[in-house]
């Protein structure tokens, strides 16, 4: 099998994480070593630099400014959240064709992925022969087949960090704290906040995923029950809950809810996401607790965008395989010639191998937290998905020790 | 001079920082040293501890165990916002001289180290013989005397590095992004936010402090110029900035300001300190910026309780200069009987020593960014004010390298 001689075009799509880079160098510094492949280029800002034709020679970026890029969050080549229609790929192949790019390598979420399929999809029709790879990434960890996507790791031990940093603030000061946390539509970020318990009455307490609706009722008894056993309460939750509204009996996520009661009209993309940062949810979760609990100190925090793209806050584990998805992807591509998304084979505790996947299987999927990951009261994630999430977390946790001293004797 | 014969008592009051234990351990590991010290406690919750007479004895604590409680973020005896008055003290000392306690050491901030004061001088009316040390910690750094407090080093590297990441973030993307950061009155953590510039684009472009008088209408301009400019704009603001109310004539911070409008009662504390957290902020300064100037990414995040106790955003300078203002504590008190504050001296660039301020000339008072540490414009701060904070972030800052690649020849 003769290998398709021609150029490699890489881009990055979607939100960045902490080691997306880790991925673009990996499949750069191997598509590098192929005779076949006569130049790499990287696309700025996703999709739209293919049409646009901004595109950088990484032939000639040095082996140790890509190496420290791979440190470095957040997508080197910036990014887009075009969702590319027929036309919009016919446009890429006219560019492809251009300047004969046999090979497309995208590092993405979900929607890239789907781009990655239509453009894939679309060479077909054209009968432009061409290399299509996605590469995962999302702070999410919602894409399907793969055991998980690198970014999420590295997100979760800023998640679990920031948690058990914040579970020695009010244990120190006592209270209500009410983290929310990312996550539209599927609760493993949120979920990762339980990995930041260590004794049995540490936070995060409670925790409420999009996976199970929320209930405002249930939600203060929760933390009233948690309040009177330990006098202070932490919950993580994701800032995609979904709430019912009753007066029209439609379902909405409740920060949207929240949004239009206060006659404020939620922003989308292109991919119809709606836009759910902000501090309102946290805000009125603390209010509510604060006014009906008649509890004093109760305090809320959105973790917002520092939870994707934290410096140094980096799982090893994470940037080892967001490394090894971006070298397969050359691999893949290169060597056997095949089109696909890198997916993350779980083989043992803790050891992986890749696979490649077909694109229509993960395109545009979400994949939630399973049923066995949440506890039956809707409130907390089980042992199964800490034996999950522990080994992902890397090496060197930070220390949290309780002061061990005998109560002086004052009587 | 012979030495007081008795015990000592430490406790922990206001917020907590990520080295605050290391000042604890420093100091007990130190005292432990003295025969004439019978034994070394720990009030739980401050002050309250005292008065409730909530002790536990850290001559049994083991060497290990302190070591790790060191690394730990959070005050690791907890906390409090009390605030003693005369009645107050009395009670201290009634329990003070129940068991015969002859040094008293409180590790905190402003509020703190004017308890320290009250309790001293109440020691001296009362003629009991009494060493106290006020051992000063906050991330606000706006104890007067002292150089720098100690957490401020580590808060100031946590700002600096998530401002660093989001940089990256909103250069992938675009837009503009609003970081509020903690800071009633002084401006010394927003200003840290500006030593995540690298390049000259690299934002943050605009910071703004209570040290300066905050106007919408300038803060719109700035960030048109600058939108204009970079195709994007990152903002620093503290959460304490200052805006004048025209329809009454009178100054009120904005967040109480933008609160009040909302029909919400500020909350206050035991020191009449105003809580200014929560999200309302930001989200009102991105909504001015979306609907005033049409961009369509706005984001902003309050960064809260994370910035002042993320395990593992240490600065190693800092972690150090916790531990030997604890340590000296110990000397001040057991080896030289005096009384006071200890404060950190800047020999060199980068060099410091310490010594012993009157409590009175520290107690209460708020050391604001002095002059030429803010630029003309109100907007940004000067060289000089890098000069001053770099030496304090530490070793090891993660690395943020842009990718160097030649533009592909596309013509």
């Amino acid at each position: 099998m003769s290998r398709l001689r021609g150029k490699v075009v890489i881009a990055q799509g979607g939100g960045p994480t902490a080691v997306i880079n880790q991925s673009l160098v990996g499949a750069v510094l191997e598509s590098r070593k192929f005779p076949e492949i006569t130049d790499v280029w990287g696309a700025l800002h996703g999709v739209r630099g293919i049409i646009n034709e901004t595109f950088v020679n990484l032939s000639e970026a040095t082996t140790h400014n890509l190496e420290r890029v791979a440190q470095t969050p957040s997508s080197a080549l910036g990014s887009t959240r075009d969702k590319p229609d027929a036309e919009y790929c016919h446009r890429i192949f006219n560019v492809f064709k251009k300047h004969d790019v046999r090979y497309f390598f995208y590092i993405g979420g979900n929607d890239s992925s789907d781009t990655v399929r239509i453009v894939n999809e679309q060479a077909g029709q054209e009968g432009y022969e061409l290399r299509t790879i996605h590469i995962p990434k999302t702070v999410d960890n919602d894409l399907p087949i793969t055991d998980h996507c690198p970014g999420y790791p590295s997100a979760a031990r800023f998640v679990a960090c920031a948690i058990s940093g914040v579970n020695a603030d009010i244990r120190a000061l006592s209270g209500v704290y009410i983290a929310v946390i990312m996550g539209r539509h599927a609760g493993w970020l949120t979920a990762a906040a339980a990995l930041a318990r260590k004794h049995d009455d540490d936070g995060p307490h409670l925790i409420y995923v999009p996976e199970r609706q929320f209930s405002i009722d249930r939600y203060l008894d929760d933390i009233d029950r948690v309040y009177k056993q330990y006098g202070r309460c932490l919950v993580a939750l994701s800032e995609g809950v979904w709430a019912t509204r009753n007066e029209e009996g439609r379902v909405a996520p409740l920060a949207v809810d929240l949004m239009s009661r206060a006659g404020r009209q939620p922003e989308a993309d292109a991919h119809g996401n709606i836009q759910l940062s902000g501090g309102a949810l946290a805000d009125e979760l603390a209010d509510i607790v604060q006014k009906r609990m008649g509890i004093r100190r109760v305090r809320a925090d959105t973790f917002g965008y520092l939870q994707r793209s934290f410096p140094g806050v980096v799982s090893s584990v994470d940037a080892r395989e967001a490394r090894e998805v971006g070298e397969k992807a050359a691999h893949y591509a290169c060597r056997h010639n095949v089109d696909g998304s890198v997916v993350i084979k779980r083989t043992g505790d803790y050891a992986v191998k890749y696979e490649l996947a077909r694109l229509a299987d993960i395109a545009a999927k979400t994949r939630h937290l399973p049923d066995e990951y949440i506890n039956t009261e809707s409130n907390q994630v089980t042992d199964a998905f800490h034996s999950y999430l522990r080994p992902l977390l890397g090496d060197n946790l930070p220390c949290l020790e309780r002061l061990w001293a005998p109560v002086a004797r004052v009587g």
